[in-house]
């Protein structure tokens, strides 16, 4: 299998906010088309909680990527025009140093050994990332979903380093609704045997929770409006259903099943604990005092494009409209698109015609 | 302690909806206030799923009921004006025979032997019930949350006997949505090792599937606008706090456990399967031809009140309103109010000022 990913050396030790660090950490990233020679078109791309690098097919890794059909040449993301660099997060599982890597200092995996994660931890080894490619401000910082709350704390930690911003589906703070699905997901991981205190292994995994966990997420990326189209109360056949009494029945079960047999063996639990809790720390009003408005307010932007969906349950559209507001305050010029999507918090995966156009317009104007 | 609960012994075998029959099974139910000569101020209340027959305290059982605030003398509805009944539903395990009752086939508990359920069951069981108390005619049928199907089905199956309907935070069908939360919850109690397939017992219960079930309910019951301004992000004491790295930390987390650590032992896990199946299999289409519209035009009652909320995601407005709707095709005098209260499904138990006012305007017509 082709491999387009490139290995970036974080400095060593590499601090992280709540205390230790990290020696001898990595980031996967890949890019797409071309750094010009002011070195002042580059896109850097924070990703949502699971996402790898690979955010679209190129030359040394033509498979598809999570957001194909938005980057490349002459696409929404034009790569004829934008350098595009996309990063695993660092904690994930995907290339970059995480949980499940091996722990210098003891030649085992950390497990949960591995120092508290937060999202300025993702921002900052980003940065580093950034300017190790001679790139002094990026042309724009994307960010969706929980890279959208990473992408405000590389803004806030950052000052002079970007031009313009684009925000999609995220939140400046974690509200008590997203706080109380990742925490469910989280104990559903953890109350599983197999997860044994982040001690699994291959034939001792912990998949119901891991399944469980990933079914609540996708049920709280997309929306109820969207499902009554598209799935209603259709059956599945009866030669597809099992004996057991409980066993899955309707349509809608079929496809949270499916979502989560492709998932759970393809994302670390423990890197998944460490992600989801990060999130639920982030808190943009922990920079500096005032409250969230008043840490957005000092965020230096030129320009800056927030998009939301009002069917997002998770990152709902009042916080995107609290975002394009902050940013607005310290006089960045700021375009604020709420889109009605069905798709929920997913529609910027899904939803490619709008979101793109959106995007697409905005970079025309930078 | 006292209770106030008296049994009613259903018709012997009692026949289910999808084959299988009960043989001496029976209802708890309680009754506040007194019935007229004309035997025409009855309103029987139809439970969500896990209430108890105790709506409201009475003189043999002073504790509070589950609609305390909502149902006594000189209350909204008035048990000086109405002879207000309260049955345990049908298949639960507050006094009503479900699966966690003795099976008098084979002197062991029913578990998973318990024939499948239905809310038309439920139905008809409360109907039993009813005429066992000399009513003819319900002075008005009332359903909240799962009752509110339950009560769609005895309106459809029993045409004639009721005059009135009250119909809150409901659904004439399940939807996908709310199908992907109860098959997750059910999910998680199978997936508990201690489960069992059914044969728990108080020393291997299913503790942490029933903890996720019922927090995973507790999410979809309330709102995330409710939660941002009861919680937002307040974190409990550090004294408050466990070592464990991934141990509660927000308030909301804490709100979500002491929940789930009321919940868990006092209702029954396979009761709680049964019945949330139930919900997920109920659709008032499967009642003749023509679908959900038609099958409500079929339904005769001189008049309704329906009750929405703005903020309930689990059983949404649109519902309502479609319950409304098709009420009023049939000539019924329908009043749909449409409640803007924060408390999302759960308003009907918390805001008692709201539902209550409309409770009784309505009854004051009758």
């Amino acid at each position: 299998m082709s491999d387009a990913r490139r290995w970036f050396a974080l400095s060593s030790p590499f601090p992280m906010k709540r205390g230790g660090e990290l020696v001898g950490a990595h980031l996967a990233y890949e890019t797409w088309g071309t750094l010009s020679a002011e070195r002042d078109n580059a896109i850097f791309i924070l990703t949502g909680l699971s996402p790898s690098a690979h955010a679209a097919s190129n030359a040394d890794d033509p498979s598809p990527g999570w957001w194909e059909d938005m980057i490349g040449p002459g696409k929404y993301i034009d790569t004829n025009q934008w350098f595009v660099i996309c990063a695993n997060t660092l904690g994930s599982c995907k290339g970059s140093t995480g949980p499940a890597d091996t722990n210098p200092a003891t030649g085992q995996p950390y497990r949960l050994d591995f120092p508290e994660l937060t999202l300025e931890d993702v921002a900052n080894a980003s940065h580093e990332l950034v300017r190790s490619l001679g790139i002094e401000r990026l042309g724009c910082l994307l960010g969706n979903s929980m890279g959208g709350m990473s992408a405000l704390a590389y803004l806030v930690q950052h000052p002079g380093s970007v031009r313009a911003h684009i925000s999609i589906s995220t939140a400046p703070q974690a509200q008590p609704f997203a706080i109380a699905i990742r925490s469910l997901q989280r104990e559903a991981i953890r109350l599983d045997p197999n997860w044994n205190n982040g001690h699994y292994d291959d034939a001792h995994y912990p998949e119901a929770g891991m399944s469980i966990a990933r079914k609540l997420g996708v049920i709280t990326y997309r929306s109820a409006m969207e499902w009554v189209g598209r799935f209603a109360r259709i059956r599945l056949d009866s030669e597809q259903r099992e004996e057991d009494p409980f066993a899955v029945e309707f349509q809608i079960e079929s496809y949270l099943a499916g979502h989560a047999r492709r998932f759970v063996r393809s994302f670390d639990p423990n890197c998944y604990l460490y992600l989801s809790r990060a999130s639920d720390w982030f808190d943009l009003a922990e920079h500096g005092t005032g409250g969230v408005e008043a840490a957005l307010k000092r965020i230096d932007v030129e320009r800056a494009l927030v998009i939301g969906v009002e069917t997002d349950i998770l990152f709902p559209l009042s916080q995107q409209q609290q975002i394009a507001d902050g940013l607005r305050a310290n006089g960045a010029t700021v375009d604020f698109v709420a889109l009605d999507s069905p798709q929920g918090h997913d529609a910027f995966l899904v939803d490619i015609p709008r979101f793109g156009a959106a995007i697409a317009g905005f970079l025309a104007t930078l």
